[in-house]
């Protein structure tokens, strides 16, 4: 692998986000989500099932220390799902990035009294989860494949390196450490230790984090030994199950252990199977060790799993995980619109999967996944005011089909307040609130603009201090400003990318007309930059009718409309009931409109479509040459702004 | 309710039939199915769990009788379903259907033994479920919401009523009077007696079967009571779920009691709900009681269920229950092909429910939809060697589909050879081994042909004794040729059945014109007829495109093929795989090709329609403007005869 083009996306102490259309996103988190998940947490939602999760970290610090008191009853037990630590350790990784964008005294209080408490319940060895620490540790590391001890650990790697880059606070950073350090003691290849890996991964990237910091190899190695021994034989969580006399849910299912992406050596995973988010978790980690290994074979799973995924298995929204069963991919072309699971976070790791993608190779198609899965079923996640989310986010919802069909229960038809399972909220919530880290990255001699984000960042191309500047109505408009500030004038490559579903664009130079050249989904242009020069890129922006693969049964016949990254759907707010009997027809001329005080301003798109005329006959079959189709206008919606409204129906494809 | 024009069936033993399409089937009933059952019920099918079914009666009779000696060990216990009782007694109602079609005397011996075992099981007072007498009788009449008992029994007077009728034997029927006392003891209106019902209803109509040739009161009472207690308040099941401090499994869906049709009083049901046998099981006993107590609150429900079904909620093919989840009705136009249950008995309980609405108003409806579920939904459920058997009957099968999605599991890619809940391949040799009865009905004075099956058969019109023969190759051609027998001349009224699929017939009387009515779908011949008359009807028989309703989302754009009352299907043993890219387009002069050595004998229909080109590209999505269609030769069969090659694709639906 040629190391030397690798780039590193530029931290978020190095941007200032100040986007038209994500800030408000942003604010929403900062006065919203991550407030009232700071109550959740300490159940204090009224009416709300208790989370637990900083309960039992004060049992758990009040059992190790006699003389503190929290006010918990030191008789309570474990309360919450056995993963409930990472629900904290992901709000307090949503609440330091939300502090690196805007600084918050009493929040970064918060967060200092809560780390306080947490390092209080770390055992004497480093040993940090409260489910075994308040039902008997003497069970801890015998249930790798089920009990989720490393998952809870690699979030809360990340929410300590997180915490670490916004405030420079060590704390949690450290109590990680020494708890990395236990893992370390219990789990590796040497003789005498546990030869497991996680059940659900995450530990993979969050250890590489880790090691970003510390340098310390010993990370690096753990993380690594994760991804080689996963799914070697023999399998270790057989082996745990003969040990714990059980058995796995999965094994009556196609699936079997590939569920949990460890039924072969990861080096031997080309498609995508299984429970999505782990898996998407574990590709990013894998590209990870890859890039800071050279490890051929392993990226070349990587670049497969990906292509997999993208080109076989990916909805237009950029959801994935098409079936609700084992919450998992399911099979190539399998794309149902009204029965997919598309969970937020799936969509959520695959922006993950995609960056640390682009670090190795920056191709256009990685950001425009990335951006395609955020300004759709990533955000489609959350209500407009932060106040409710999608765990499942459909391209095709009829409420009477979700009250009556069981197979499709999982498919809400508003959103939840509130998870026992509360993996979305805190997950919307830090990639929103790190989304400054997806907009630039940088090697030796380029500097890459990847998201087109109202931002102002101070980066370093070839030794040299440069910022950068956008100022953009993305992506309700195409126009992109790029403006440079440097000390002195500095010879390098600015790379902006072009959209895959961009067919015409300008770019101008300082007024006039500059040399680019096209490469993998940029527009790269090298010259020596001054300070003040400016860079003009225009999109054109049309309304665009996608249709999907013909092997993709459940679109066959039918039409997404797009403009820009945004995908739309229909609502029955807008069109009425049976939105399955619409037609986009010719749809010449469709109408474009920036509607500000709609849906927290979007542009709609409205055009004369058809539809199936009612029959006066009420039967079911008749002979088909009475077919009739009338005019009927269509109102069209951002995909990710549904459901804001009343319960109704929805759609993103619609009949050609 | 105008009683007067009340229609009776003739029975089995009045009419011979000798069709060319029909008799084959019958002849695998006879060769095959039956003969295999009884190996089945005997537990001496090689491979194949055991039934238990003979050994539960063997071992209750040894226990009753310590002289007897069936070489059961005393020590076994109960095996199989809480119902294996009820699988011999639908066998030997088969059995005796064919009896009465083809006299066997080794079979007649062989049901002659197996009924003196049975009865042997039988208890001093009358009561006869093997679940019970081997497990505790005082557990007995505990659990009628769960435990089938009069489920069972309901089969058994079933099974009893058909072989008196074919041999005259009353062994069974006796046995089945005295079982029915028991039961009045228990159950009934009066204080002391259980106030309950079937959980799994079919005794409601067997009852009304067995007082048909007891004409005692009690046996209708007993039947209507069963219908009218069912779901008043205090509701039965749910006053027996708290003495047995237990709850039901469907307390959590959407149907609640209405999974046993049990949520409200018959009466105030209009839509049919819950698990689609018992529902038209049910419906076929409410009709029996509006036609035997003229209770027109009772009929319109019935009216109006009838309704439902068939005009919201029945698949073209006459399959009934929408959902495998509780293989029951969903709701209104919900008609997914690929997911459907559409369970082979559930049609055959529709066929049920069609001939009681038709003795009650011969109206043309009724006999078009028995006459779907007949040649498409229902023999579906059988292989063409009548050795494997399918359970759920879909529209629309993709193996990959089967096997990876957990939804579809159910979908079966190919028939099996028995079922753990044996339960369709004994109603299927049921009803085709007694097609016979479904051919016409008489009233006082009008004679009905419902369906075109080769056969002669002698009935009273008006007092007067008439053979009446009907000669055809139906479906596969149009004509049918009725011919007349009688001693005397005799003025009546015939009627014969138009099928609404048909727009355009010729009736020619003697070879000459003839005046007849057409109302309710019968075309009326009122004459004096006489030995000899011949009457020619010829149906035109044109391949005909079919819609569904807009209202069926599932159906939208898509055409399906039908030719007289025979639903055709695409597989991919004739058109390839990916059968849901194919369009039937123009499909100009579609050539019609009846095929002798295929698949048993079958009209194939075939004609040039349109393929979706696939892509170039290795893409899941593209600017809609480059769709091509290109012309692909399509092949189709009939639906029926599915699943009869090798594994592969099929569809009901074709896009237009």
């Amino acid at each position: 692998m040629d190391t030397s083009k690798y780039t590193t996306h530029v931290p978020l102490n190095s941007i200032k986000i100040n986007d038209s259309f994500w800030a408000p996103f942003m604010e929403r988190v900062r006065t919203q989500v991550i407030p009232y998940q700071w109550e959740a947490l300490n159940d204090r939602i009224p009416g709300a099932e208790p989370s637990y999760a900083m309960r039992n970290f004060k049992l758990s610090a009040q059992r190790s220390h006699p003389e503190l008191n929290y006010g918990v009853d030191n008789a309570a037990g474990h309360g919450g799902m056995v993963f409930q630590d990472s629900d904290f350790a992901k709000w307090i990784e949503a609440a330091a990035y939300s502090l690196a964008w805007y600084p918050d005294p009493a929040l970064e209080k918060t967060l200092d009294e809560a780390i306080d408490i947490v390092c209080n319940a770390q055992q004497p060895d480093g040993y940090l989860d409260t489910y075994y620490i308040l039902t008997g540790l003497e069970k801890r590391f015998t249930n790798l494949k089920d009990n989720h001890e490393l998952y809870c650990f690699g979030h809360f790697v990340e929410g300590a390196v997180a915490y670490y880059e916004a405030a420079g606070k060590r704390k949690l950073l450290d109590a990680m450490i020494r708890y990395a350090d236990c893992i370390d003691k219990h789990i590796g290849p040497e003789e005498g230790k546990l030869h497991g890996y996680p059940g659900h991964e995450i530990a993979e990237l969050a250890l590489v984090r880790l090691y970003n910091i510390t340098g310390d190899e010993k990370h690096l190695k753990l993380a690594k030994y994760f991804i080689d021994q996963r799914g070697k034989q023999p399998l270790y969580f057989e082996e745990e199950n003969k040990r714990n006399n059980n058995d796995f849910y999965w094994k009556d299912s196609f699936f079997q252990f590939q569920y949990y992406q460890a039924g072969k050596p990861v080096r031997d995973q080309h498609v995508a199977e299984g429970h999505a988010v782990r898996a998407v978790y574990l590709y990013s980690g894998m590209v990870d060790i890859a890039r800071l290994t050279g490890d051929e074979a392993l990226m070349q799973a990587c670049d497969d799993l990906w292509n997999n995924i993208v080109n076989r298995q990916m909805y237009i929204t950029g959801a994935i995980g098409q079936s609700a069963y084992g919450e998992s991919f399911s099979y190539d072309y399998d794309l149902p619109n009204d029965t997919v699971y598309g969970e937020t976070c799936a969509s959520i790791g695959l922006a993950f999967f995609a960056k640390r993608l682009s670090a190795i190779a920056p191709k256009g198609v990685y950001a425009d996944v990335l951006e395609k899965a955020l300004f759709n079923g990533i955000i489609s996640g959350m209500s407009l005011d932060g106040k409710s989310f999608f765990y499942v986010n459909p391209l095709e919802v009829i409420p009477e089909a979700s009250q009556k069909d069981r197979t499709r229960r999982h498919v809400k038809i508003e959103r939840q307040k509130w998870f026992a399972c509360a993996c979305c909220p805190p997950n919307l919530a830090r990639i929103i609130a790190s989304l400054g880290t997806y907009v630039h990255s940088v090697n030796a001699d380029t500097l890459y603009t990847h998201l087109f984000l109202g931002s102002e960042a101070r980066v370093k191309v070839g030794g040299r201090d440069v910022k950068i500047g956008i100022e953009t109505k993305y992506p309700w408009e195409g126009h992109v400003g790029i403006s440079f500030k440097l000390e002195d004038k500095a010879q390098f490559t600015y790379g902006i990318r072009i959209p895959a579903w961009c067919n015409k664009f300008t770019l101008v130079l300082n007024g006039g007309a500059t040399n680019y050249t096209l490469k993998d989904g940029y527009a790269l242009i090298h010259r020596e930059w001054k300070s003040g020069d400016k860079l003009d890129l225009t999109l054109d922006m049309p309304v665009t009718f996608i249709e999907a693969n013909p092997r993709v049964r459940e679109d066959i016949g039918k039409t997404a409309v797009t403009r820009g990254p945004v995908v739309y759907c229909l609502e029955e707010a807008d069109n009425g009931p049976g939105l399955f009997k619409l037609h986009a027809g010719d749809a010449k001329e469709p109408k474009v409109q920036y509607e500000k005080d709609f849906l927290e301003g979007v542009v709609t798109i409205s055009f004369t479509g058809k539809k199936e005329t009612d029959w006066q006959e009420d039967t079911l079959y008749r002979n088909a040459a009475n077919t009739a189709l009338e005019d009927k206008e269509l109102r069209l919606i951002p995909y990710y702004a549904w459901a804001n409204r009343k319960i109704g129906e929805m759609t993103v494809w619609v009949n050609k």
